[in-house]
């Protein structure tokens, strides 16, 4: 097979679903505004959102520019073409989620007050598309880019080919994930720090209600939503999804269990297959929608995804089929079935169901029920109950994780952990295309009650904001457990690429590395949460600014200054991220050079299993407080209940916690594994080169008849 | 070198202990009981002990008596009186401390009225010298009964002689860990429970002050503060010195860089060495206290504490010395100093005192300062502010583990790591001693309250109080640690006795393992916060079935009945702690079974990962928390605080949820981590007889000259 032909399915395919993006986009950009009142307030959230976009984009851009200069300086013009090619995908990703947000709220509302419920849906859903397709067309385009600068070039001596290309993909990987680690850690604080902010000297202090037009943070905490929402997730999907492409074409080209030249061949082309059809899949569900009963949107959520991953799998099958897998593990003879990869797949996409449904019932309304009920005996029995519920829910999803890897090794070997991380995030388009139609709809709600569109349209928004929602909690675990799939799969490229025998628990330093590994996460826990006081506290001084130096805006006389709301927020969660930041990427540094490539591998291991736990405990508590609040206030459950009530009030309290834990905490940690194994697998070829790590490497990379055929492979593919 | 003589030694040296530890413990005794509302409370105190004692008794004999006749029955009548030994030994721990708190209590207060503080100091030192020494000399009589129950039995077949060992020592481990299990999680829910369960109905229904007489759960707290802080910490750090002391011999015999008869003979020794050294001191620290000045009730704390560490370490200098160590490291050639083992003793020894100086800047004055400003913002940013200064704290701890791990393994190898271990837990005595001192100074003071022993007795108390709390918060986290390196020395010995020529992280079957082994602290944790709630719920409505039932009680006509609120308390926590227990004993059958003993060995690292973070995570936020409620308390920090302020409110909120923390789901992974650990090591033959583990076992243990050395060992152990 010429695998260059390729290149060409990906730009054709990555170009189609940009497209189609833009085909939706513009649709949506051309339905009805509404009347004055929310076209206002709409294009004061969209001046914020640029707002934002302006200043993270400056810097952002400087320090892109600044990072890919040292890598031309230290590794050549494609290292850092493919660094800022990453970067630069990863933060179109993030932004076409969040301006198609901002266009799609006030859509909605409009939506919903005529022609109701089944148009309102569609809007929304629209909106969310845009970023879903967005997605998934720039991982599929990003891939493209890769084989692009991975072009022979001339007078390049073939031993260094391989080196070459690993410099080309970590470099591609980690661009992203930098601007994924903005949106999702940065995005998180922006977002917390802005509701925190408005609420307290809003309702709080100034005693005006929540959304309140005067509040100079209001329209930041509009922002936010979506910043953290629908840009962060979209830039954390992203790449993962990336990076278990990578991920699954390293080990495809090391692990020896896929020895011969068709057999790599057909599984570096897999990955690349799968999020093309994955990208076709994601597309088609997104134009059932129309075709399904709007009654129900919760339930045509759940439909549109579980078609696209039929879809998906049915296309996978028949690829799998023409690529003829012949594999068998030399060590213990096992030969595995040619299906084996469609297995791994199958189990990757399973495991994103499963897990969406492990977490629907453990944050879901029985477990919400739980903790309302002990409500009721004050905030601290609130608090317990909900960090019980949070413990409690990260172990069935980690069983999942280790069902789909145990699973994937079985039928295809190591190959088949990092292809099960492609199968999970393959359909990612329309993973986050339901994600982000839950902050529309949120927002939508906002301006329907600001633009006194009348009680019916306030309920359909309701519905749809309670079925976004849901999703939304079961979505943001599904990215936590990619996310630790993906860091599996970095970590099988990375000990293949090392070369390692093995990474022996038993040697102290391993050990060392793998205590070292589970408290950076403890760490950076700590720091996000305190990052999300002290820019809250930097908002809320503002906001108390703004109304002492001008008295008019709490008279309704003179508009309130929410551009520098949105900047002064902006400013702290870029600077909050900095150290989180550094400690991603110093930690692999200093370990892998200080106790060598051995420790850093447990180091990495340590930090996926705290990480991966932290992250689904602080999530599913978040979610399970935020939904408990709900239901007292519907007053669903017992007497007594009800806003204003003691219950309600401890109830709050919960949720207070729980916004950095889901919104904030949580999700950074999925970006911090997967960017401590990337800057692990960049910092390979390095740390093989320091004395401490002479004679580790002992396997497949740096033998010859590997070196050759991995090389064949290289060329293979850059043609 | 005889090794015979080791049995008298031991023998001599813990009868010695326990001679002096009866000497205080009866001129305790005769010091004067105070006034007769004094001894009238403190007479209810010790009935609800004495209540609790019994019942707990009664079902952890039947326990004791039930699994022995298994073990009995599996594996022949030494283990089964090793399982006894072990349990009995580790009540006998836990129930010394209880008895000596509840009479320690009450003469503290009354020499806390006459003749002042020195006496007041020197009678609850006492009290907790009676724990500490218990402990210690336990630890030693524990040992010997392992050499007495090893006796050469005639017509026994060499070759089973090590499965034999085996399974005495992890026999008599394992029934240390069982009691251990329950007074840590069992203790740790009846003390929680019975303070919830008293300040809600008591202080929130019915309006009466804490520690009211008329209250029925008030005799149940007071017994909870010493079943939970003196017998759980007895029971922990008894079985931590115990396990941690088999760890050394088991890795010393079948360690290969220990080759040779009289290096082995050496190592085996030393750890039994140490503990009887670590007694000697820890009594010398207990009469050095006499000479201290006791103005200053902390330093002098302090001070025999590393007094008593001083007198270890130059003991065990000499020893080293004299047993004259040869080793070196057959596969690097790396020769080892003659005094490598010291240096493992101090690395350990050093560690214990960094983490407690660790752990005293992260919980203390300024941690616990950034609560108490936080906590003007009310319970959300309180319990944010706690938490983020729990995640924190973790990480320093785990570094100082990884330290110790490093500088062992450096000077003599893996031996050195579990040798880390005892010279950290040696001078258990003086350890305990300072910290069962801290329930008693609390209690104290609680009866010269009641007493009405005046303004400059509570003075005294309160000062011994601080004192206590100090040194509480940072022996917690010296257990978690100790139970850390202990669990690194165990899993040592389990790689080693199974023989793994590695566990092996890039096996996907071991990141199943500790993926799943991750999981399991989250669980515990969970469930014991979970059973705090429920057990709590039980102790309020048997407190307002009294209530109701005797209307005499709230009128103070009637004395409430104390011990049926102690039989709920103790009922409902020893239901809760099936759960954990199951848990802890299934999860390593299932896994080793299931998945093999290499998943097993990953599954006890990701478990000692996380479960150690948790625990520090835990009880560090909860030291925090209260020292920042007491901070506002006392009006120390800023305006508009002091009791009945927002920022007080806000305080008991964290307080609350700081309690299950640090006094129940912290501590219980202590026990957690070291009983799967155990449980593995115990299965160890059985595992290897499985299908599933054929080929496993590569290495020393199965190895013919290995096994021949070892045998030798065990041979001039067991005579």
């Amino acid at each position: 097979m010429d695998l260059t032909i390729l290149t060409d399915w990906l730009w054709t395919l990555g170009l189609l679903g940009l497209g189609v993006t833009f085909f939706i986009w513009d649709r949506l950009r051309k339905l009805p505004p509404g009347n004055e009142v929310m076209r206002g307030l709409a294009a004061q959230i969209q001046s914020g959102a640029l707002a934002f976009a302006r200043r993270v984009g400056i810097v952002l851009g400087v320090f892109v520019v600044a990072a890919a200069a040292l890598l031309f300086v230290a590794a050549g013009a494609r290292t850092a073409a493919a660094f800022a090619g990453g970067a630069l995908c990863a933060m179109a990703a993030a932004f076409s989620g969040l301006f198609a947000a901002v266009r799609a709220n006030v859509r909605t509302a409009e939506a919903a007050r005529y022609p109701g419920l089944p148009a309102a849906l569609r809007t929304g859903f629209s909106g969310g598309a845009v970023a879903g397709l967005a997605v998934a067309s720039l991982a599929v385009l990003g891939a493209g880019l890769l084989f692009l600068l991975g072009i022979r070039q001339p007078g390049v001596y073939e031993e260094i080919r391989f080196r070459e290309f690993a410099e080309i993909v970590s470099g591609f990987a980690m661009g992203a994930s930098s601007i994924a680690l903005f949106a999702r850690v940065g995005g998180g604080i922006f977002s917390k720090a802005a509701d925190m902010g408005a609420d307290l000297v809003g309702k709080v202090e100034s005693g005006i209600p929540e959304d309140d037009a005067r509040n100079p943070a209001t329209i930041a905490d509009l922002v936010g939503d979506c910043a953290g929402d629908s840009a962060g997730m979209g830039a954390d999907l992203f790449e993962s999804c990336i990076a278990a492409v990578i991920a699954t074409i390293a080990v495809g080209m090391t692990e020896a269990t896929l020895g011969g030249y068709e057999n790599r061949i057909a599984a570096v082309s897999l990955p690349l297959f799968a999020i093309t059809v994955g990208l076709i899949a994601s597309i088609a569900g997104v134009f059932l929608l129309n075709y399904l009963k709007p009654e129900k949107p919760a339930q045509a959520l759940r439909t549109v995804q579980l078609a696209a991953a039929a879809i998906f799998l049915l296309g996978m099958l028949g690829i799998v089929f023409a690529l003829g897998f012949d594999m068998a593990d030399e060590t213990t003879g096992r030969v595995y079935g040619y299906l084996g990869p469609f297995w791994a797949l199958l189990a990757g996409s399973l495991a994103g169901v499963a897990v969406g449904a492990l977490t629907a019932a453990f944050t879901g309304p029985a477990a919400a029920r739980r903790i309302a009920d002990a409500s009721a005996a004050g905030p601290a029995a609130n608090v317990l109950a909900g960090i019980s519920a949070g413990l409690q829910s990260s172990v069935p999803a980690v069983l999942v994780v280790c069902g789909a890897v145990g699973v994937a090794y079985a039928t295809s070997g190591l190959y088949g952990i990092a292809l099960s991380a492609v199968g999970m995030l393959a359909t990612v388009g329309i993973t986050m295309a339901v994600h982000a139609f839950g902050p529309i709809a949120d927002n939508a709600g906002g301006i329907v009650q600001l633009g006194h569109l009348g009680p019916d349209a306030r309920r359909i928004t309701d519905e749809l904001h309670t079925a976004g929602k849901e999703s939304g909690s079961v979505i943001t675990a599904f990215s936590i457990c990619s996310a630790a799939l993906t860091a599996i799969a970095l970590y099988a490229a990375y000990a293949s690429w090392v070369g390692l025998e093995g990474i022996n628990l038993v040697d102290p330093v391993v050990v060392i590395g793998f205590l070292i590994g589970g408290a950076i996460p403890f760490a950076v826990a700590a720091l996000t949460i305190t990052s999300v006081t002290k820019a809250a506290g930097a908002v809320i001084a503002e906001v108390r600014r703004q109304f002492s130096a001008n008295p008019g805006i709490m008279e309704g006389t003179v508009a309130p200054d929410s551009a520098a709301t949105v900047d002064v927020a902006t400013r702290h969660a870029l600077r909050e991220m900095i150290a989180p930041g550094v400690l991603a990427v110093a930690a692999p540094v200093v370990v892998g050079a200080g106790l060598g490539v051995e420790a850093l591998g447990g180091m990495l291991a340590g930090a996926t299993v705290t990480g991966v736990l932290l992250a689904l405990f602080m999530a599913n508590a978040g979610s399970a407080w935020d939904m408990a609040r709900q239901q007292i206030e519907t007053g669903l459950v017992g007497s007594g209940r009800g806003r204003g009530s003691e219950a309600h009030a401890a109830a709050v309290v919960g949720d207070s916690i729980g916004d950095p834990f889901k919104d904030t905490a949580g999700p950074s940690m999925n970006i911090l594994i997967k960017l401590m194994s990337l800057v692990s697998l960049a910092l390979v070829p390095w740390l093989l080169s320091l004395p401490i790590n002479r004679g580790a490497g002992t396997r497949d990379a740096l033998e010859p008849e590997s070196m050759e055929a991995l090389l064949q492979v290289v060329t293979a593919l850059f043609g």
